[in-house]
């Protein structure tokens, strides 16, 4: 009997109901409730204790309130069980949901933790989500495609194995946008996941289902994928941390991906978190299980704590930070800017240097990006679709209408078309290279600049189907520089108001202003959207960004408190 | 005027008659000579003091003298300078000639030392020798294209600058096959490298210039390529070592290559010398400039010291050996057998172990490995040769004929045929590390095998033209293994009798069988040959593999002292 896609999708979303506890079913809000981020803590569902653990923000709290005992991982665990399940009502973030497995684990760590009196790994009895690429044992990995429900992993993906090794508990799986190839998340297979801070707003994507699970704190730790934005962008538009690894430092192998064998400018697996002590502990952890002993991609590179002292950058004392006010191409919307002002403001008064940074041939590498992601076409999305019909979808709108355009085209080039791409980006990267090198000239530290601070994208999180740039986050992945995504501030109607047409930088420009203009004049439009920044270091400089970013983030934290960041 | 290809290469080659100096000409020897090792002692050329120069073996040695004033550098250079234009008078090994240049730099290191008391680097003083595709700012870069006669490098390639400031001294360039993909040295611009210690064999290739240079001594510190064996080949069938590291660890930036833009599988460059310690020499001051700084792709990683003692080897002190005395599909002949026991041997009475290495899909990885050097078909070749009308030579043979094939196709194939290729390659690679670290079963340390010993060749340099086999070297490039080239005997008419048929793994092997039977039967074909074996180590542990493979060379030493090893 033939299965169409349709059927496929129905049975597997009849599935993931019947995974949900019914006394886990919440009464939903109404659609005119855009802020659901409220949800759980009003929804008589979760215990004082369970508000308290999953309103934790520090990953290493939960650490230590269950190695001393205080808390059990399987009150944990069923805490970020629970929540995870209400933000899945309000805002359909999740693929995989396995409870029972999650609290079996749990049971285990606390028996261990009890005869041996240790706890088994670094992440010991901390709950950890997944985005749905990242496989495990006896569990199907869909990637939100219809037609590979069915296809059960038959062993852990490496970084699901290494967690597990670490003590780590999984519990549920998150959502993606077909193909992973948009900044949004929406799929016919489970459908479209939304911003919890505002739901008529996306989330973000790729690893949408991820932002928006941390948003609500049915997470406190997440993993994500990022080839051109996709940890960043829902980091960024729910306000919380997210981290993009240089290529190969986390291992990618045995997860399921788009474009599998796309060497050349590879997605890269990483944390987010609500905490930025969230994503330190999980690089620590990770790179200390030595994945290159698993992993025949990942680098043989322990976690450099010279590096993270920033030996290389004056110890961190006094830093010269360059900020990317705009890429030459589109100016950033007021909420954006006015972001970047707050941080700059903050870094000053904390005694560092500010510079601007010019950006280098951006648009040159924008172009690199885009030809070596489509360097196959749609051959490999097809394959997958064509086994049941499934449409290629064409937009993330609700409409399937052709705009905003993706990142997939239909007929590939050849290998040779290829390698001349690759040259010229080999080529960009040293030019990036060494301008980056050269701002030892304009520095007061005899250092080139230590860290960019740059926009994650030009707007805050817009309505579904409307997020059409990546080219504020894609530019370090082209670039290999790692980069972690900090929340600023929210979206202030009286604050960001709209500004009077400027002298446009590219017709992407002007589409952009007048885009983001149009919603403005709704004032409730961007109503709550969270804005963030990410803040960008050398290739393989990983544990020098965060120990950086950790210093941009205390700062705003010591400026503003718990004051709103205007 | 229309200028052919036959009048460029006939131009360069009288501008490089002209670089040497005629009083440094010597008298050819016939033909029916084949051994040119002695020449530079006998031809009366070099002074005692030069002779004492260019015999030293050790790097080191050259460094200290240099540095304690008891040898100048425009002595070193001089002396150099002089044997590599004997060299290359009875092998045909150089490319650029540069010796003015050299010896100006020279006398600027001996005034630098003279007015400081410091030498300005790690290789002070210290002539290196560089195939003809690392670039050096005003000298051309042909690589062995009629069609790039003229093509003057506007900079110097990273690796130059770099070696520069590390105090070396670089005063030649050394010869290349057409396109790079041969495992010989012909091109139609240069002709032919022969090797020194029988003029009628092959040097091995691509940097056969580089080994023959160094098989008469002529350089005690050369830097290949090696894609598939480049530097492996020509180390081996010269008697002498080379090094191939990890992806990315020596800097590439501003080289001359084929298939620019290839990234999956690339080239890398890395050093011969006549003594290990030059290879460790190498590394070390090349890392140690950190190279990330100038080059986007190498990789951000010190030396590590802790990998160089042996830390994850127990310390060195009882190492389990796995030899791969076959691939499973060519059984290697005679004197590479003989210098496999030889070295088990060797091993065992050191106090090691000894254990069989199976080769796993090793035919599989053969595969991939052609599909991703065959991608562009040969677009790239004939993008250059069409500039002239240059043929693309379908051999190494003196007749062009057909066979041996190259590791060229005419047609390429997609970008989404590529990747299908290179998801299958992260496959076999991720098969391969699990089946390394399953050799813990095996072994008595408790460590999965500590380093392959593996053949470079199924055979002696054979004849020009019939080098028709990189399989035992490309294997660990598909597999980003580094491996170290040591040598340890030579052909021996006696005991390295031809077998008889054996029942045969494959048609290549028996088409391999024949082909050295047949030379067998002329006794004197493979006479004075070298054969050189590889220590074989996991990705980015360079480090490990060059300490391992000291072991396995002073066992070797300590063993036979100066006496032949049989």
């Amino acid at each position: 009997m033939a299965t169409t896609w349709e059927d496929l999708a129905a049975e597997k979303k009849r599935r993931q109901a019947a995974s949900i506890p019914k006394e886990w079913l919440i009464t939903l809000p109404t659609d005119d409730v855009l802020d659901v981020t409220n949800i759980p803590a009003n929804c008589g569902l979760l215990s004082p204790l369970e508000l308290e653990i999953t309103e934790t923000r520090e990953a290493a709290t939960i650490l230590s309130k269950v190695a001393s005992g205080e808390w059990s991982s399987v009150q944990v665990a069923t805490a970020f069980c629970k929540r995870a399940v209400i933000a899945h009502q309000v805002t359909n973030c999740l693929t995989e949901i396995f409870i029972d497995r999650a609290l079996q684990r749990a049971a285990w760590l606390d028996e261990q933790l009890r005869s041996t009196g240790k706890v088994v790994g670094p992440l010991h009895g901390l709950p950890i989500s997944l985005k749905d690429q990242i496989s495990i044992e006896g569990l199907e990995t869909t990637m939100g495609y219809a037609s590979w429900v069915g296809k059960v992993a038959e062993r852990d993906a490496t970084l699901a194995e290494i967690l597990v090794e670490c003590g780590a508990v999984l519990y549920v799986r998150t959502n993606v946008p077909q193909t992973l190839m948009w900044p949004e998340t929406y799929n016919l297979l489970f459908g479209r996941t939304v911003n919890p801070a505002n739901r008529t707003l996306t989330c973000g994507g790729s690893s949408g289902g991820e932002g928006a699970l941390l948003g609500v704190r049915g997470s406190i730790l997440g993993v994500g994928s990022d080839i051109g934005g996709s940890i960043r962008i829902p980091a960024a538009m729910n306000g919380v941390y997210g981290f993009r690894p240089s290529f190969h430092r986390i291992p990618y192998d045995g997860s399921a991906n788009s474009l599998g064998g796309q060497d050349s400018l590879p997605s890269v697996l990483g944390p987010l978190s609500t905490d930025l002590g969230g994503i330190k502990l999980f690089m620590q952890a990770v790179i200390g299980q030595r994945p290159w002993l698993k992993d025949p991609l990942s680098l043989r590179k322990h976690w450099d704590e010279d590096e993270y002292r920033l030996i290389e950058h004056g110890g961190g004392k006094k830093l010269t930070f360059g900020i990317l006010w705009n890429d030459g191409l589109v100016l950033p919307h007021p909420p954006i800017i006015r972001a970047l002002e707050i941080t700059k403001n903050t870094l000053i008064a904390a005694g560092h240097e500010v510079i601007d940074w010019k950006p280098y041939k951006h648009d040159e590498l924008y172009e690199v990006t885009k030809g070596i992601w489509a360097a196959a076409g749609d051959a490999d999305y097809k394959a997958v679709v064509s086994q049941t019909g499934e449409p290629l979808l064409k937009s993330m709108g609700a409409t399937n209408s052709p705009e905003p355009a993706a990142y997939i085209k239909s007929t590939g080039i050849s290998a040779f078309e290829l390698f001349k791409i690759q040259k010229k980006r080999a080529l960009l990267r040293k030019e990036y290279l060494d301008y980056w090198q050269s701002t030892k000239a304009l520095t007061s530290t005899g250092r080139p600049v230590d860290a960019i601070i740059s926009p994650v994208a030009p707007f805050p999180p817009p309505p579904h189907g409307k997020n059409t740039s990546a080219e504020y986050t894609l530019i370090w992945n082209v670039l290999d520089y790692p980069a972690c995504v900090f929340p600023v501030t929210k979206v202030d109607p009286v604050l960001d108001k709209p500004k009077p047409a400027h002298a446009f930088l590219s017709k992407v420009d002007q589409k952009i202003y007048g885009f983001v203009r149009c919603l403005h004049d709704s004032p409730e439009t961007f109503k709550n959207a969270p804005v963030g920044l990410q803040l960008v270091g050398r290739s393989q400089e990983d544990e020098a960004v965060i120990a950086m970013t950790e210093i941009v983030d205390a700062a705003l934290k010591a400026t503003f408190q718990d004051k709103p960041r205007l």
